[in-house]
């Protein structure tokens, strides 16, 4: 394998900087490990070498651009784009072409981003996946909806790409794959052009393999520079939440969680167990409920006049969603909201909170992503969540946690998983 | 006139369902309608007057379909719709012909609901007008951004139609046409479909010539049928809320509130002046950041790729809210999300807040849509609102007062304006 393909993004983008390393050298070493291994992992349904070496040259050609300049990303194939197809998993966007970018998709390109290629996702970003399979090992699921985007990163088919989480669809393929999956507080980076799914929900991230990388992804996408993790970072309080879910964590996911708090206190970190508000007790239900009524009305055209051409399980499970009384809708939402303003008491004086990311290691089979239930609660609570790797199970496969930061607090919140990344990964060090 | 475009589209829905009219003669009687008037009002960017009659004529042949069944609506020209354009007021979109509904466009199709036609808006649903005169006086404004939804509901051209919100693209067009706007809670209709501003505070909602058609129309849509207005409302708790505007409102706006809380209290209503509290003081300077960072943002592809097709003065006003410092827009969110928390201490023991709906009268001109200053923050609020005309100013043309309900509590809110409305219009005894 090219070094170049393990190389930082943070490392690549100041050499292409420098220009001691040029984008289209960079793009092909890309190109290369996708030639290699795109056969089994199956990360892409889209891609263009043509054009994005000839993008890559005229970058080489022309002045430095941004943060973000010469790094090819991929993009999740529910992000509109003005050159390639986008198609959403599903058949009835089959050969789908957009006009224009979405607006996230655009900013990147601004600041230097290169498109190689769109990422598999799961049929309309929900739970039926399509063929991507875990590069770390191809009879285990890389989890959902946002697989080839996670896998891609893993496996140094691209240095960044984009996700976007309505249920656990970034932090939990992250953690099934060991990279580092980042979804910023709720809206942060704009959704236009991004394909809608449950509108109270839809967060867009990114993954990268370090919190630095997926850092500096949104960071050069938004011109945000403050979200750049500085080198020596502020040594964080942390608050080790098991959550309500804490029973369903499998042991190995347990003792990560355990391990870390002992390794991140010894490290210097001031940490303390916490406890969610009891209120929070009904939240992984509400979520639920939020999901379900809000993607069952969200596709609604797709539903009642293109279902030949939907999957019967989506169909049958937005039907589902449509059936819920609104009423019951609108209590779950306003129990979300009524935690969500309780957050600032929750975290009791820490800057961020250490949580399981998964319930354990990526399950075996490619018919299921693996369950949400760790990551539910955060993705209703619009909390900045950052997953990263921390241990292995009993298959050899990645265990992360996530950082769960304060609401509009994105920068805080990669610099303490910067700084936790430092301590439990030896890689990152 | 044909009396059937001035019926209500409850009178009108109640007749269809017991099958003593029939959608292609209701139908006719809009489209006979707009041909007196569409050449000077100029609602409408797309007319399918053969394939209305053509759905209608089948809904007339088929069974009752839902609370909506023979109701001819019109769609913002920013909903995408099958079988029509969708060109958002702008050259980058010309012809532009998507392959799905919008979902509430296809929700209130399968609710009975026949779309008539696709209504003018302001460029990309910002601020730079197009070609629709107020009905009342075409010398003036209609508002906007939702200017050919409010003209042609308000002409008599359609009982209902369909608008968005970012800054006071519902309440205020309602406003200066006499009309009801019903901007529901944030995210309470699905946007799928509907094209992006600013995600944190874009809103779907529509347009109806009274509460209970309003009501209708979302009850319909969502098959939420406690939104329907009932016989006998509640009398509701009102406070009376002159907002931290109340300095740059038109004598006669201040003279509509003042009147109407006289009205109200002698018919029965309990009510009492609110001051919303300290916080709120910057809460316009906030939404003001938050929808030019978030619109800056959004509309990246078109302005740095296709910057020729796009107004200079939106393509400037976009450049304005993408320098904007983002740290300066995290702090704007903040102050929304903690202003949002206090609102159930902010209503004190109300039902609903009665405020300015605009600033007065439409302005005349037909080169700028009006001040949303008296939107702005309830739209950065996410609170359901319901514009009602109140009275007159000294133009002759409407002066609007609006409804703001509790977060999540539309179905109160739209009762609640149901009984104000009763009491302050004539029209609507």
């Amino acid at each position: 394998m090219d070094d170049l393909v393990r190389t930082s993004a943070v490392e690549a983008a100041a050499r292409l900087a420098r220009r001691e390393l040029s984008a289209e050298r960079y793009v092909r070493a890309h190109l290369e490990r996708i030639e290699e291994r795109e056969p089994q992992v199956r990360a892409f349904v889209h891609i263009d070498a043509a054009g994005v070496l000839s993008a890559a040259r005229a970058l080489d050609g022309g002045p430095v651009r941004g943060l973000l300049h010469g790094l090819p990303i991929g993009v999740k194939d529910i992000f509109d784009t003005f050159d390639m197809p986008t198609q959403g998993g599903c058949l009835i966007y089959s050969g789908h072409q957009p006009a224009i970018d979405a607006a996230c998709v655009a900013l990147s390109r601004r600041a230097g981003a290169l498109v190689l290629g769109k990422t598999v996702t799961a049929e309309l970003a929900t739970f039926a996946p399509n063929e991507t399979r875990n590069p770390l090992d191809p009879a285990h699921t890389p989890g959902g909806s946002s697989s080839g985007s996670a896998a891609a990163v893993a496996d140094g088919m691209l240095p960044l790409a984009t996700g976007t989480q309505t249920w656990g669809s970034i932090i939990r393929p992250a953690s099934f794959c060991g990279v580092v999956g980042f979804k910023p507080t709720y809206n942060l980076i704009p959704k236009k052009g991004v394909w809608n799914s449950a509108d109270s929900l839809d967060t867009v991230g990114v993954f990268g393999r370090s919190v630095a990388d997926a850092a500096l992804f949104v960071a050069g996408m938004l011109d945000f520079r403050d979200l750049l993790v500085p080198g020596a970072p502020a040594v964080p309080r942390i608050g080790i939440c098991r959550t309500l879910q804490w029973e369903r964590a499998a042991a190995e996911t347990k003792t990560a969680l355990e391990n870390a708090s002992g390794k991140l206190a010894a490290a210097g970190a001031v940490v303390q167990d916490i406890a969610l508000p009891g209120q929070y007790a009904d939240l992984l239900r509400a979520q639920t409920t939020v999901a379900l009524w809000e993607t069952g009305h969200s596709y609604a055209d797709e539903c009642f006049r293109n279902s030949a051409r939907l999957r019967k399980a989506l169909f049958e499970r937005c039907l589902e969603g449509y059936r819920i009384d609104p009423a019951e809708y609108q209590r779950a939402i306003a129990l979300g909201r009524q935690c969500r303003a309780m957050l600032p008491d929750a975290f009791a004086g820490c800057d961020v909170l250490l949580a399981p990311a998964a319930a354990g290691e990526a399950p075996r089979g490619l018919d299921w992503t693996g369950d949400p239930l760790f990551n539910q609660v955060w993705t209703f609570l619009h909390t900045p969540c950052v997953a990263i790797p921390a241990s292995h199970g009993p298959n050899g496969l990645p265990i992360g946690l996530q950082v769960v930061g304060r609401l509009d607090d994105d920068a805080r919140t990669l610099h303490a998983a910067h700084w936790i990344e430092r301590v439990l990964c030896d890689r990152a060090a």
